[in-house]
């Protein structure tokens, strides 16, 4: 994604160097796409990190995998070998299949971007915007390669001080899907979802040094009115996708989405949860690949189903304001605390499709206070003390 | 405004740690308030900084000096004794003649916050929202106490590196006025300013080192369409109240302002431009202070007469949905690099205050591009291409 990322420690407090790279991938690590068709004023970006420019492209590629890949691949002796290319399908599936049960209920059509880069790589940005029940839905797929700094690949590796080793930069490959998806209808809510796979090569300069590789990722509900039975059947699926894993799944990885999605100036958080996981390398990796994929087949059927029962509800302008409200602290938490988001503005990604995340329309009222009791009062009140829904 | 303030450099990159600290005066240094009558279920704020819990008052105070600070002033050999007292009466004069200027041409009332501290200090915050020709308006005073660790004090002095002299926090004081006007035409421009006083006392425990002090703060107007007069006729006002104490100014300040306000991930400024500066004390403290005084003065004179203008002009949807794209525009540059509001929404500051800069509502659409040649490209083109305007 960057020839340099030696910028990368002014963001805002990271675990580790190994999290502050993995956050490039969240939700979009899209870089620069040149318009085809662009009317816009020349201008030139000012990056904190130089990127390769991209090329828009007329036809998806069978794969975005450089070719060498398989060849370095079939040397290396782990069982990684074919993890690229195997969660690379299953992100492309993923995006086909959720933006087909998109439009089956919306009407609408996604309209598509596809591009590359001349070291390889590229993505699928899709984006439909103002259909008949979604404002604005994404649903992004990128494979990309870049260099990570040797520090960061020591702390990937916990020799957080081995200043003793002199490695150069360390190659990386990173791919991801990434969707948010705003309906129209006040009792609808919003469903962000972000699945990702990270690899260093093995570095040349330090023999010994293993390839190492994680997964993140996480699908999260921000609705602005609670229904109970909506919530609970949203976090049901999530638990049942979990729990053919691991029974640890869950708990940890619902209480770390709602750790993640806090917006800290509010005291809130963006939305109702689910779970979310980041630089998990610590289970069997083709254990992994399967939970990321169970994750991702796992959208529509959590979601799909609450659409159905909202999108025609009747309502009035008072909910529709509510929402709003609730969108502007959705804009807050991607634009402030985001670190995908943050990481990709800063570097000079590509802003439209980082951007896509933001909802159509927010508003933001002076010291607004739901009245106590209130419906509007009871789903705030859930996003500053996150329950248990399962 | 906080006690301890060793996380600042955490934000993004300050030209120096001086600068970090002004940044805490713009554009709303409003830590947080109690809420008289909240409805609001009880919340722990996470913060990076401890910071004192406001009071809100009933009325407003003579002043929010401490009583201290007349007797401390008298001690000082500098003629800056009087400057701390000066400055807070100039500001709450200004915040009274926009507020009523604001208020003859809108009809509507603004709502008034009032709010001390047990140690010193306080503020006055004034909005009104949805009136009939602007859909926000904020006016805040405040004049705050701090402590500001000696490296910055160090830095401020231009001392970067003596490492020897083992000093303690720092004393500083701070005041400020801030505001954003929304109008609700899409052909009546956004304006925002900000003036503020900052000053550290003499370090007690390192005899010699002198109190120290700098002014800062700008004017900048945002449209969603250029009418060329009106913005020339901006401009010119502000080239008056510089040109009135050094020919310099005007063309420094007016390329700071482009510079400042520059959203860098679209590789275009957030509006039209004016004046700003940061830092300013290698003139004479009075003159300073008399510039400042003229700028505020010429906030009413530069903008009214625009909105006069502009503010009953028909318009369509069309133009409706583009003000609101300008919006986001707005909203982006707040939340991602206005180092103000990252520093207040990072240190726990009150939110309300600071986010009153937010617009009422924006919009964010996938992709937009305004066909080129028409009014919205040519807004567009003079935000990523800053003209001189006189």
């Amino acid at each position: 994604m960057h020839t340099s990322a030696i910028s990368l420690p002014i963001f805002s407090p990271p675990k580790t160097l190994k999290s502050q790279f993995l956050s490039s991938l969240n939700p979009t690590p899209f870089p620069i796409q040149t318009r085809l068709l662009s009317t816009r004023p020349t201008l030139t970006i000012r990056s904190a990190v130089a990127i390769e420019k991209e090329t828009p492209e007329n036809e998806r590629p069978e794969t975005f995998l450089r070719q060498s890949d398989d060849a370095a691949a079939s040397l290396s002796s782990s069982s990684a070998s074919s993890i690229r290319g195997r969660f690379e399908k299953m992100i492309r599936e993923a995006q086909d299949s959720v933006c087909a049960a998109i439009e089956a209920v919306d009407g609408g059509k996604f309209e598509e971007d596809v591009w590359s880069r001349p070291g390889g790589g590229g993505g699928i940005s899709r984006v439909l915007q103002e259909g008949n029940v979604w404002e604005k839905a994404g649903v992004n797929v990128s494979v990309v390669y870049g260099m990570m700094p040797p520090e960061a690949y020591r702390a990937a590796k916990g020799e957080g001080s081995a200043e003793g080793v002199k490695a150069g930069p360390v190659p990386f490959f990173a791919a991801g899907i990434s969707s948010v998806l705003h309906p129209k209808n006040p009792f609808a809510p919003t469903l962000h979802f972000n699945y990702r796979y990270f690899e260093t090569d093995a570095p040349k300069d330090t023999p010994g040094a293993p390839r190492q590789w994680w997964f993140g990722g996480g699908t999260d509900l921000t609705p602005a009115y609670i229904f109970e039975e909506d919530v609970k059947h949203f976090h049901t699926v999530q638990k049942k996708a979990c729990d053919k894993f691991d029974p640890s799944f869950y708990p940890k990885f619902k209480k770390w989405c709602d750790d993640y999605f806090f917006i800290k100036h509010r005291g809130e958080r963006r939305g109702l949860g689910g779970i979310f996981f980041d630089d998990l390398n610590d289970y069997d990796q083709e254990m992994l690949l399967a939970f990321s994929t169970e994750c991702t087949k796992s959208v529509i059927p959590a979601y799909i189903p609450i659409i159905e029962r909202c999108k025609d509800m009747p309502f009035t302008e008072q909910h529709k304001a509510w929402q709003q409200l609730r969108r502007g602290r959705y804009v807050e938490f991607n634009l402030v605390y985001d670190r995908g988001t943050t990481f990709g503005l800063k570097t000079g990604g590509r802003i439209e499709s980082i951007l896509v995340s933001l909802p159509l329309t927010a508003r933001w009222e002076y010291d607004h206070q739901p009245e106590e009791g209130s419906e509007e009062w009871k789903l705030l009140d859930a996003c500053i003390n996150p329950k248990e829904w399962v």
